[in-house]
């Protein structure tokens, strides 16, 4: 086996490889052996022996006879893909943790591994160690998914805990996220919801059977979130998560991420700081949840080493007896369509900031009703913020996106109506 | 395949095979098909065709040669034994939910399936719907598991949440369960902690590699919980849940059913009603979580129908390459020992009835620390009780099992302190 990129979590792996090798063989039945490693800087924490082959060029592993199982450990597009692409080209099994890889290329590098008859898995690719894609693919097979929902970026997470526990802005929680090591130097994927969205496209894909669609999620950060927003939402009884969502409805599936007020009292309301979850409805087992450590060298180490068991086991098998690339025979997926985020149907948090004169309350309510949008819940502030505005907080029941729009955009349109509005979706996840 | 039994299980597995024929034969690359059903009662719950040939006599089924797998949903020890032993002599898989057949039965069947070179699977067994079996043999297949500990009988559960929800008593929930029908007429099994052992006893050979002992588990129930206790537990921070605990120590396993107090913001302790819940700390991954229905026909026949499509996927693989039953090969068990509960260290909260004079409260103390034990906090209650007597609650910090025994004994010895004292063991599970 042959490790390509002994950063974080090749490093990870290869330590947990090392540490449990006792245990992971009498689970195996055989022992698992790293035997050629690529990377272009050593990693300290690793002791690697003259037993493994270390080198620089990760694309000649591909090609190397001597190697069965290529583990892609190096991130990002290009040198990965070709690296995959090459291994499979030789016949060799892959395991990869790079959720924009598979996200973005999975259905062309999946076609290419049935072809060649092997098998490439990702587990490491979405919520670090938690082993969802298993529930997904295996624990689940009995399911007709009807939705999951999910904290799938730490990063984000830990940035809206911080923000209701200490009343910290959004600003400020990121600038010690990136001390600290979580954030990237460039946030974009974190708290724009691209990363969070590349797992989400994973997970659709294998609760739904459908092919990968990452250019038609819905995607929407949390750069936009304030402490009043967080603190309006916690006095309704809800809190604001970023969460990856994927909804089968009659017309297609729901495919979004975005900020989204749930009932405080879900398991993934306390789900906190750095933490991952995955909410997953199927007919039959109704909710279940899945909850650990979304990242980390050996989270996603025990993903990653996890996925090489499997792989050693299920090597002998004939291919037809594997468990599908996408948890459902590739000649079987859906053409269900992603809907617009036009034709998605939530509740909705609202709040605008409006000059304090009688009436204003009685114009926003009925431009509502008048698009047939129930209120469930209004709230007039009295503390004045500046320029004698006050804010407006209303929880509306579930109603179209466009209607929605539509609606805003009236709201917006008031005199007395100063600013853009603020929305967040509400989801109630029972 | 052949099912035996059609009760609540059984037919909520026929329903689910049936209503999602398609989407499983599309994630499991063939159809699943019931060819013998063995019942001595119709569910009119169920629409059996006629290609299904139905018979009352399920030992008939283990011997049919048209039924290469057969699947236990009768329960009990007697016949369901009888049954699987001879399917298993017969060359047949199984499948089974009967958590008590195999806590108590598991070693010898396992060891006439491996002659055989058969499959025995037993998803079901464990927390109902959650994919709780597959994620300790498979998902977390990388880690040295540590600890796990799990709300993993329903009906439990639901008396303690309504126990804290409503301040109802122990014997009005458990009598509202009984008429709702999730306890058993005899609820012994459930509210004594007899049924979370054996779920308990399987889970912890799958985590550690040990040979199952369920005689070995240290079981205790809630049925001398007050509603007083639950609320003094909510006054420091905690909630009591009847917990599944095992742990490896330095020294062996510990293994042990019994109430618990868990902090009120840790998951867990959020997990409500008839909901299940098991948490897993492994060396590699840290502490995950796997929550839902822990019972009911069709969360478990969904963990029954998983369990028939890895066996059908794994039929034509050579048993050296499947999973093994208890995770570990079974040549490689540990005889790392259960600990006796002497032996086990936690931390403790005590509530006695004390006489209200001064000096108790110093004579209480001044036995847990001529015993070593530390004390995390002491109240006395000024609220009398009857006959005069007031409650005082202690916590403590972790304490071996004997020491506490012995400083129990003294402090009930006290003059001043009136009938048994109440204990219950805290746990931080961080």
């Amino acid at each position: 086996m042959g490790i390509c990129g002994l950063g974080t979590v090749g490093g990870g792996t290869f330590n947990v490889l090392q540490r449990n090798a006792e245990e992971i063989a009498r689970r195996a039945g055989r022992a698992i052996e790293v035997t050629h490693i690529a990377t272009r800087h050593p990693n300290p924490s690793c002791n690697v022996g003259d037993h493994v082959q270390v080198c620089d060029d990760a694309l000649a592993l591909a090609s190397n006879p001597d190697i069965d199982v290529i583990v892609e450990l190096i991130g990002g597009y290009d040198l990965a893909l070709k690296i995959v692409m090459q291994a499979i080209a030789n016949g060799k099994h892959v395991v990869t943790a790079n959720k924009a890889l598979i996200a973005v290329h999975g259905n062309e590098i999946f076609a290419a591994a049935r072809e060649k008859g092997v098998m490439v898995v990702f587990e490491a690719a979405v919520a670090g160690g938690i082993p969802i894609i298993k529930a997904l693919r295996e624990g689940l097979a009995a399911n007709r998914v009807q939705w999951l929902a999910g904290i799938i970026n730490g990063t984000g997470n830990f940035i809206l805990t911080e923000m209701r526990d200490k009343g910290r802005t959004f600003a400020d929680v990121l600038a010690e996220a990136q001390a600290l090591g979580y954030a990237e130097a460039d946030p974009t994927f974190d708290v724009e919801g691209i990363d969070a969205a590349h797992k989400l496209t994973i997970l659709a894909s294998l609760a739904f059977g459908i092919p990968l669609q990452f250019d038609k999620a819905y995607t929407e950060g949390i750069t936009k979130l304030t402490t009043a927003d967080v603190n309006y939402a916690e006095a309704f009884g809800y809190r604001i998560k970023h969460l990856g969502i994927a909804r089968r409805t009659a017309d297609g599936v729901e495919l979004r991420v975005h900020p989204t007020l749930i009932p405080a009292d879900r398991l993934l309301a306390n789900v906190h700081g750095v933490m991952n979850a995955v909410m997953v409805n199927g007919d039959a087992v109704g909710s279940t949840l899945y909850y650990g450590a979304g990242a980390g060298a050996e989270p996603t180490a025990s993903a990653v080493v996890a996925d090489i068991i499997d792989v050693a086991r299920a090597m002998a098998t004939e291919p037809s007896s594997r468990v599908p690339h996408l948890a459902f025979g590739a000649d079987t997926l859906s053409d269900l369509p992603v809907l617009p985020v036009g034709d998605v149907e939530t509740a909705y948090y609202l709040r605008l900031q409006a000059q304090d004169r009688p009436g204003v309350l009685a114009r926003v309510a009925s431009i509502l009703s008048e698009r047939g949008i129930n209120i469930e819940s209004i709230m007039q502030k009295d503390v004045e913020e500046q320029d004698g505005l006050v804010p407006i907080i209303i929880l509306t029941h579930r109603v179209r996106e466009q209607s929605m729009n539509d609606a805003i955009a009236a709201m917006e349109a008031l005199d007395e109506v100063a600013g853009p509005l603020m929305r967040i979706r509400v989801e109630q996840l029972d």
